[in-house]
């Protein structure tokens, strides 16, 4: 998965950044709230250091950018693949190692950046998922602006009120309009009407223009909620410009991801087959990454790919489907002889020169015994040189999916595998 | 780098494992000697275990392979890519946090795995060094086979003083033949006849095939030896029929690495124009991997490529050549105000879609700005849309390393890159 993930970084030209695992204790704790740092592994180190395992790749970001944003220069884009730890109890789906895949544009404050990270959302997720569906899973991408929400909530006068207000909204789903409308209701600011616009504002979401549409006049002429209207309404027909599917990209207005954190732009992304599994891949605009490292102000935005949740679910659909898929790349030259082994290795290199992924058997065996080991195990073709082939200079592929095989002179075979895997493909 | 060497494992069939950062204190503890236990780190989690960071692969593996060789079968071939932590001082190439990088086939007791890791260690090194070097730096893989220096100190009589005899030897590139001649003679079972084999066995190097016609006569018959010779032949030729270029297989009995551990062919690979720098790829053939945890044996062969010493390296030649090469593949797209970031997006989705790598510039500025930032960066071209273009349908290509430009229809932009990148590579 993280292989797709990075050819998808590259194709954006995002490059990568890794930190070391272990940092000084003092940078990690503090960072992430008392029940984080109850979770990090921390130790004294041979040199009697005070040090400690990252427990996310956000605070030792923070800490690189701040210490090498003079020589990297801003704007800058990179991606973080790599593992963190928290000494929780391992649950399913919940591992004390995990790996966590973030990617972010520091020092950009333009619409341009904010567009770039959907539409690199948008091909990350369909890559991976296309991997166990051919058709590719479907999935759409939740987008708000946190400037939206609080022109609405300075309208009815509650800005002050937001996070309670916005806790109550969250709890919809779970509870239900009436019981969230006498929450809202009993708060202090809040009254009947503001409740009403509250809930009516809480099921926006669909089809963007119609969902900007209908939220207009509910902003009551707050000008921070109708230029963040506008923003998000840019930010969605440049990610469709850059080759997103419109038909993912969903206005939702309830959404208030990292109530202090997130200061622009905010998304989250669904399996349309899997919702329960929460959002895949979530992020948005901050106003500032880096704030107690460094004075320099590096504002940003990016997303964080939920690698351990795409995989359970990727596992969970590749049981489904039973056994690996035959990939025409993958040639499987089984050894049926030590005698035929200098056939076999020239055979093998001269597959791999041209593009395939040749793997020989390490051991010598007979043909069924091989052709047995090798179902299931994802191979598309195999490549038999026996006693007969290697007297006549030939070469006896057999197709794994098709069970049919043809003979084809020794000289001839990259060619010709390379015709069959292209009919293949 | 890793990447390359993923791409390398990936076309050989070797699929990638991984093991946790952190084991139970006791798996790690004890199987790499008193030095390494003492840099190991180690500390009672929240839970109260005593665990461990790992300190190199091998042993996790072994654990790994111990566990799983039921579900897994042999023979298997696998490669591991991930960082160890040892505790001690820091200093050049010496790292606390740093990547190994193994590979292995384990269950094989045939030649075929032999030359199919001396395969592999050839295409590793070459593909790495190509990257830097593009008619790629030159090496060679120094292969021995334990069996014919235990041949040899059987015929001398001298097998119950392997140690100290190797050790000897290993002095002779420092102190020269004299001091190691005096010192081998002084060995109680040794004398002056056994010193002087021992000497001229010890410079055998070069050529294969007249290495071996050399050595033959001074092996004395032994069975041993003779066996272990003709293995170590076939690896050779097996080699070069799997595509190695035979220049870089060289012969060298004197090397005699992990005197314990292994037990048949060993292997070593030097960079020609930088010998001192050590050997970048390392292994051999063991009898058993994972004696400690399963009383199946489980022989095999493999290697582990120096990730830190090659990325030095190649930091050094990289810092040589100075900036970047133009990667004809690397498109920079600048972007000239906001209002073109329709067309820009547009054409960064087209230009990817096609294979190429485009960077979008995530902020406005002038054209002059823009290419003094690309500059060094290792883009091949950058693609203009400025009013002009806008207006005509047209982008501007600029080639970045020739300072030339044209200007096509924006309909066939990709297509015409696309031909001008294939004239380019």
């Amino acid at each position: 998965m993280t292989a797709h993930a990075k050819e998808v970084f590259r194709s954006y030209g995002i490059g990568p950044i890794d930190t070391p695992a272990l940092e000084y204790a003092e940078i990690l704790l503090g960072k992430g709230g008392d029940e984080t740092d109850k979770q990090t592994f921390r130790f004294t180190d041979q040199g009697g250091r005070d040090v400690a395992m990252r427990f996310d790749l956000t605070v030792p970001f923070a800490r690189f950018a701040a210490q090498h944003v003079g020589a990297l220069g801003t704007p800058f884009k990179r991606y973080h693949i790599a593992p963190v730890w928290r000494g929780e109890r391992p649950q399913k789906g919940r591992y004390r190692e995990f790996v966590q895949c973030d990617f972010d544009t520091i020092g950009a404050t333009g619409v341009a950046a904010d567009a770039e990270t959907v539409c690199v959302i948008h091909d990350l997720v369909s890559r991976i998922s296309r991997q166990v569906e051919p058709s590719c899973g479907e999935f759409t991408i939740r987008l708000n602006h946190r400037g939206v929400l609080n022109g609405l909530l300075d309208t009815l006068g509650l800005r002050e009120r937001a996070t309670d207000v916005l806790r109550t909204l969250d709890k919809l789903p779970k509870v239900g309009a009436d019981a969230v409308r006498a929450e809202l209701i009993a708060l202090p600011e809040a009254g009947e009407e503001a409740a009403a616009k509250l809930l009516e504002f809480a099921v926006l979401s669909g089809d963007a223009a119609e969902t900007f549409a209908a939220a207009r006049p509910l902003l009551g002429g707050s000008e921070m909620g109708l230029a963040a209207l506008d923003r998000l309404a840019t930010v969605v027909q440049l990610a469709v410009d850059g080759g997103c599917e419109p038909s993912r990209l969903v206005a939702d207005l309830s959404i208030a991801r990292g109530l202090d954190y997130y200061t622009g732009v905010i998304f989250e992304t669904f399996l349309t087959d899997d919702p329960k599994l929460g959002s895949v891949c979530s992020g948005g605009r901050y106003d500032d990454l880096a704030g107690l490292y460094t004075k320099q102000s590096l504002p940003g935005v990016g997303a964080s790919l939920g690698v351990d949740r795409l995989l359970a679910h990727l596992e969970e659909k590749a049981g489904d489907a039973g056994a690996r898929p035959n990939d025409p790349r993958a040639v499987f030259v089984p050894l049926l002889s030590e005698e035929r082994l200098p056939e076999v290795f020239a055979l093998a290199n001269d597959l791999r020169t041209a593009g395939f992924l040749v793997t020989v058997a390490p051991e010598t065996r007979g043909l069924g015994k091989h052709l047995k080991w090798v179902t299931g195990r994802g191979f598309g073709v195999a490549a038999i040189i026996g006693d007969d082939e290697a007297a006549a200079s030939t070469v006896t592929f057999k197709d794994l999916a098709e069970r049919e095989q043809w003979t084809v002179a020794r000289a001839k075979a990259a060619e010709r595998l390379s015709e069959w895997r292209s009919e293949k493909t």
